[in-house]
Order: C-alpha cells, then structure tokens, then sequence
C-alpha cells in the first residue's frame, strides 16, 4: 500500500471541505438585523453542532429509525429555537430554510483550488454523513468539484461505521487501498484505515472557533499530514 | 404538475447523452490498425448493444443474481471476442481495457453545451442502468457536468423498474413532479411518468447507426419535446 496507488479520494465534508460555524454565524448575523433579534450565532451554531453526534448515535444505537441529516437538524433545530426563545420569530417556511443553512455552507478559503488541482489526476467523492440532497445541494450553492456525491444515506448508516467506506469503495469500483479519506478528524481516518483505505489528515483549527482549538497532533499512523487542501495537492504531486 | 415545477433533471446516458455506436466504432478502427484485425466494428457494437436488454431481463427475472452493468458487459464481451472469432487477439488485461470502452463513450455534440446551459437552473443527474464507477469514469473521460451521479445499482434494480425512479426522486429530496426525466427512449420516459416525474423527449435518430432509424414520432402525453439538448435548454428557458 503506497501513495502512488490512490485513484480516488473521498472527502469528509462538514468542518473539512466547509466551515459550518463560520457559515452559520455569518447568515445567522444577518438574521439578526433582518428580524431584529440579538441572537449569539456562535453560541447557537456550536448548540447546533453538539447535538449533530448525540442524533446520529440515536440512530445508530436503534433508539429512533433510519433518519436523514436534514431531518435530525431539524429535531435540533426545533430545540434550539426554544431554548433561545425565538421559535415564535420564525414561521414553518422560514425554519425550514433556516435548517437548509446546512445547504448552504461556505468553503474554508484553500478548499476549491485545492479540490480543482486534485480533480486533474483523482477522482474527487463526498463521504458524509450528509443526505445526498444536502450534498447535492451544497456543492451547487458553493461550487465544489466533486465527481461523485456519496452519502452514509446510501448504506442508511453513519460514518463511522464501516458500511460506508465500503460502499465507497465498491460503488467506485475500486480495491481500498485505491481510495484516501481526507478529513480533519481523526476517527473518521481511523475508521477509514480499518477498511483498508488509506488516509490524508487535514487540521482544521478553527473548527470549533478560535476558543476551542482541538488536540491536532496528528496521528502518524495517517498516510499524509497536510497543512490545508494546496498542501495535500502538492503531496499528492498535482 | 406544469413545467414551471421543475427543479432536478434526471437523464438516460446510453444513447441520449452519449453516442456508444459511433464511440465504440472509433475506438475499434483504431484496434483493427494496431492490431491487424478486420473486424466491422458498426456489426460489433450494435451486437454488443443487443445483448444488453436481454442481460438486464436475466437480472430482473432472477435467473442471474445481482451483476453491475460493467461485469454484464464483461459476459457480453466474452461471447462477442468468441463469435467475432478474435478471443486470443487480447490479453485479459486488453480485455478488460476494451471492455471498459463504455467508460470512455463521447457525448452527442450537443451534449455538453446544453449540460452547460441546464446545469444554471437545474440540478442536473444521471440516472443510467450504468453502475456509478462507469458513470464517473464516463463524465472524468468526456468532461459531463453532473451535479450528481444516480444510477440503478443504488437500489439493484433496472429501469423501468420503478424503484429506480423512486430513488432518484427520494435521493434529491424533491416531490415527483419535480424531477424531469430526459432521454431518448419512450419506455422510459412512461416508467418515470408512472412514478409522477414530467418526462422530456429527446430523439436520437442515429443512435442505432444510419441504417436503423427508429420510430420517433413522439408520444404527446411527454411534457417536452425538443431536438437535442440545446432545444431543451431553450425550452426550459436557460
């Protein structure tokens, strides 16, 4: 298993490819002056986000059926508009586009050049926990390059589990050392590399916001550490 | 249901995007050169093509089990090599490459010119019998802008089977009506209107060579009618 194996490289997207906290602070502040609110948007992304693991485990664990993304944002959604107290500032059309922010979500700056260098010599797949029409939806919004939309929805489990690397690996019809998970977690990697796959780690610091910068020390277990999307097409040779 | 509905087009790819009779004729010209041989590759291609109905009603009458499009090519082939009496002119390795020749159709000439005009409004994806790692490999070879890749593999079944066109409409999260399927064949257009897609006709009168034009008066209960996929780009308003 060397490097020079890989023809595809598949992409976790949320907080990777896109900055979810940045994004949603961003529309969320404009919110705020469109409707008047005072809403702290970072405090309610990160509420956001930290039900995102806890609703896929419900999943995973059987306590509720099969759910797509959208719809588990949507049951934290509705939570969180409670608890900030502005559920009753928000008609059902204008929750559900709220919610669709998940849609919307704006690259980290290095992610499409990096994506369009790396495009030139690989294949370039998703492999989110994003239902497909979210993906779909997110790469016309942003512009993201990608050959091939491939979701956990697909299998209707989530990553970590191994079923999903897997059907990435069958649906390109490759063998898995052939394809490279590119993520800046490392459990997803981990998962990845259990599968046979190999693994690019890319820290994303400010994930989590400038007060939260998690442990980045990377794993050397993981094929290639790079600094952001240039750098992995750079190492990559492209 | 009006056209106005519209928001997701999902396209047949083997004769409506991609002329495969002329692409594989290219290709075997170039073989009979390097290779010394003289086969009639216009004969081969419409062979090769008339097996493929038959090979998907094995699969969906249960006499074979699952088997991706790629590896029912692959039985089609084999047969073809015997009866063309050319088997030992190819290593398994050229066999395979020659096999993979439906990953590297080229488009109509219209083709990616009305994908380009399409793709500003609509959500543009395949929904093909091809297997997903053929239908990357196509649109990486001849440059196709999908925004996404859905094919019949996803639910191991073959258009017209209606789960076919029920994933497409669940996969992009759109109701029924707002999904237009576009392709070449009328049979499949009525099986994407009995599931409640809008369907668009595009007749492609050498798909079979110029020698076997097919009936191509439309049916009238089509949404659309156009002459290729710049006339449907018109008629769409793109």
């Amino acid at each position: 298993m060397v490097i020079s194996d890989v023809k595809a490289l598949t992409f976790d997207v949320f907080g990777t490819v896109v900055d979810y906290r940045g994004s949603i602070i961003r529309e969320g502040e404009r919110l705020n002056q469109t409707k008047g609110l005072h809403v702290d948007w970072a405090a309610f992304a990160d509420a956001w986000r930290a039900r995102y693991r806890p609703s896929l485990d419900r999943v995973m664990q059987g306590t509720q059926p099969w759910t797509n993304l959208d719809s588990l944002h949507r049951q934290s959604l509705d939570e969180l508009l409670l608890q900030f107290e502005i559920s009753d500032r928000f008609t059902e059309q204008e929750k559900d586009h709220l919610n669709r922010i998940w849609h919307r979500l704006l690259p980290w700056p290095d992610a499409i050049p990096g994506l369009i260098h790396l495009r030139k010599r690989f294949i370039l797949a998703t492999l989110s926990n994003g239902n497909i029409a979210l993906l779909v939806n997110m790469a016309k919004y942003s512009a993201l390059p990608w050959d091939c939309i491939l979701s956990a929805e697909l299998v209707q489990a989530y990553k970590p589990d191994p079923r999903t690397y897997q059907m990435a690996i069958n649906l390109l019809g490759l063998r898995s050392h052939e394809v490279m998970m590119v993520a800046a977690h490392p459990e997803d990697l981990l998962a990845a590399q259990s599968q046979g796959m190999q693994a690019a780690f890319i820290p994303r610091p400010l994930e989590h916001g400038p007060h939260n910068i998690p442990d980045l020390t990377p794993n050397p277990a993981f094929q290639i550490i790079a600094t952001d999307f240039m750098d992995l097409a750079q190492q990559l040779g492209t």
